[in-house]
């Protein structure tokens, strides 16, 4: 189970059947604080987690004021002081942002700090059972590198303040599909040597293991792609399919496993969409970026599972070019909180049943 | 220039701003003489082009009795005799499937031959000017093979028929993007090893000079994808794009063609789907067979360009599963049509700067 009974809150007794979500508002010269704020007007975030934010006051009334936005601050030093309110922003202020050359769209060490800090709260908050999963707005390597964080993104972060090995990143379009990924960041031809029934094989355990733990196991197998255009067409063009790819499945089908495949690139995508798998594992990063990103570039919320608790992502970064314009669309940042809520169902007892 | 002047049909005077396309039943067994009549029945064809049927007139009629379908046969020689009224289906008959033996969804050498013989027809009059273009209902390899035709496929015959070396493939979803292969039925490996600066410059000129002669060029420049994730981020992750793609951009460039990248794969087609290219040069097979096949199934045109005339094509199978059950949906038939109609407007000459 990855998700921790969150005995604290229940013990409040304040709208007991919603999760508390962190919300983390990212690089303060980027769009991180004005979607944070934008996100909580969307009442639907209401109806279903209790969200509380971590950042900075002055930043946030900064938003608030450029964007003419119907929003107030309470702000409070934990979680169970909060009082929830739709209109009425929770805030633990970490007043670490407003600096004297704080410049919107600039890279900064005060900014790469004062992200740095927003998540090791969350971490500190959520690894206390305080809050139930945590949902960030996006950071920019380049400050943090100027404040000497020798982390190179979020999930590192994460792993390391968690101390977890190996986090497993899930894409997730809500209602289209979920993916997994065998590698990620190394090039295409490195990802080809990767293709090995061992790791095959413990993919496929771990992702339908992390399927579990979310409750989505239910809405059908895994379903694993094909490295090669048409599976390979029996050998004919690669042999991945034949070699390391089905003897890995049959492998996950003796223990009882569900999961399907291979299955080619070009329908395993439009075969999620209708529903046929809980999650497609794809064979190397562009496979499945290309699927979720050209399909909702902007809905595409990036899941981090295998850690002590759930974080969620918006999938797009600190957009610099468009900071303090007050034109960046929240849409992903409330996918990403809505993600971080409905995954953190099973924290309450009496909706254990609950079916994305 | 790609497309003649159908100086023919001109002569006739019947609806001349329409071009006159050639619509191949397929593999009877399958699902194609179905999705030809339904398709027929879309209005739409009509407003845009003026169909001519090539297939059997038995099967044809086995179709419109099965599906009750309110259609009607104009049998004709050729396509000058046809009235092209919408409601009646101008056909020409060349009586060659209906045998004994004949069964829907079955591998049979009648079929095969028959799918054959409407192909060579279509060839024979898009050669002879008597049609502007072909669009293609599917064939089965399998029949294909059992009649002793050598040809593996659509592609491959009409290059044979018309003498061409190097067809190229273009696939289409009509309003959301356009995408070329630099490679196709290759392992991904292979495919890896085919980036080389020469191949790459010589699909960007060709690709570009084809955008142009269907009147393409003007919706923008032709955007080249990245073969490793984040374009390879300056090295880390492959070198390909700086060793090979952004030589071949560079010197296109020089020559003047209009053509952008490389752009990492997971925002390349989203781009494309927001009109910031012509086309998409993709970089392997299931690169560009992801992203169009997952945001349309169905709706994925392919067209051949290249030969001495167009050719569009459904870009699903004979679905021998399904044929004979009067569910096949037409939408692919539908688009494979108007794309044929659209892309040969320049033929006539009123009518030359139409922006599909």
């Amino acid at each position: 189970m990855l998700l921790k009974p969150l005995e604290d809150i229940e013990k409040t007794g304040r709208t007991p059947h919603k999760p508390i979500i962190a919300i983390t508002i990212g690089d303060v010269a980027g769009i991180g604080p004005e979607i944070v704020c934008k996100a909580l007007l969307d009442r639907r975030i209401y109806a279903i987690c209790r969200p509380v934010v971590i950042g900075d006051r002055r930043v946030i009334e900064r938003e608030i004021v450029r964007n003419e936005l119907n929003l107030s601050i309470e702000s409070v030093s934990s979680p169970e002081e909060a009082r929830f309110k739709p209109g009425t922003m929770a805030l633990i202020d970490l007043a670490n942002a407003e600096g004297h050359d704080l410049e919107m769209g600039k890279v900064s060490s005060l900014c790469g700090r004062a992200a740095y800090e927003y998540i090791a709260k969350s971490v500190e908050l959520a690894l206390s059972s305080k809050v139930s999963a945590v949902a960030t707005a996006p950071i920019n390597k380049l400050s943090l590198k100027a404040a000497d964080i020798s982390y190179t993104g979020h999930t590192e972060i994460f792993a390391a303040l968690t101390r977890t090995d190996d986090p497993i990143t899930m894409f997730e379009i809500p209602g289209e599909m979920r993916v997994f990924f065998l590698s990620r960041h190394v090039s295409l031809l490195k990802a080809c040597e990767l293709i090995k029934k061992k790791r095959v094989f413990e993919y496929i355990r771990k992702c339908s293991r992390l399927l579990k733990a979310i409750g989505c196991q239910e809405s059908g197998p895994l379903g694993v792609a094909a490295l090669n255009p048409h599976c390979g067409e029996g050998g004919l063009f690669g042999t991945e399919e034949l070699d390391e790819i089905i003897p890995a499945i049959e492998e996950a089908k003796k223990l009882g496993i569900a999961v399907e495949g291979p299955i080619g690139a070009d329908s395993i995508f439009a075969l999620a969409r209708k529903g046929v798998f809980s999650a497609v594992l794809s064979m190397y990063h562009d496979q499945g970026h290309i699927a979720t990103k050209t399909l909702s570039f902007e809905g595409t919320v990036s899941v981090t599972l295998g850690m002590p608790f759930l974080r969620t992502s918006v999938d797009h970064g600190t957009a610099f070019d468009i900071a303090g314009t007050g034109t960046a669309s929240p849409v992903s940042m409330v996918e990403a909180i809505k993600l971080a809520a409905l995954y953190s169902r099973d924290i309450h007892p009496t909706n254990p049943n609950y079916i994305y």
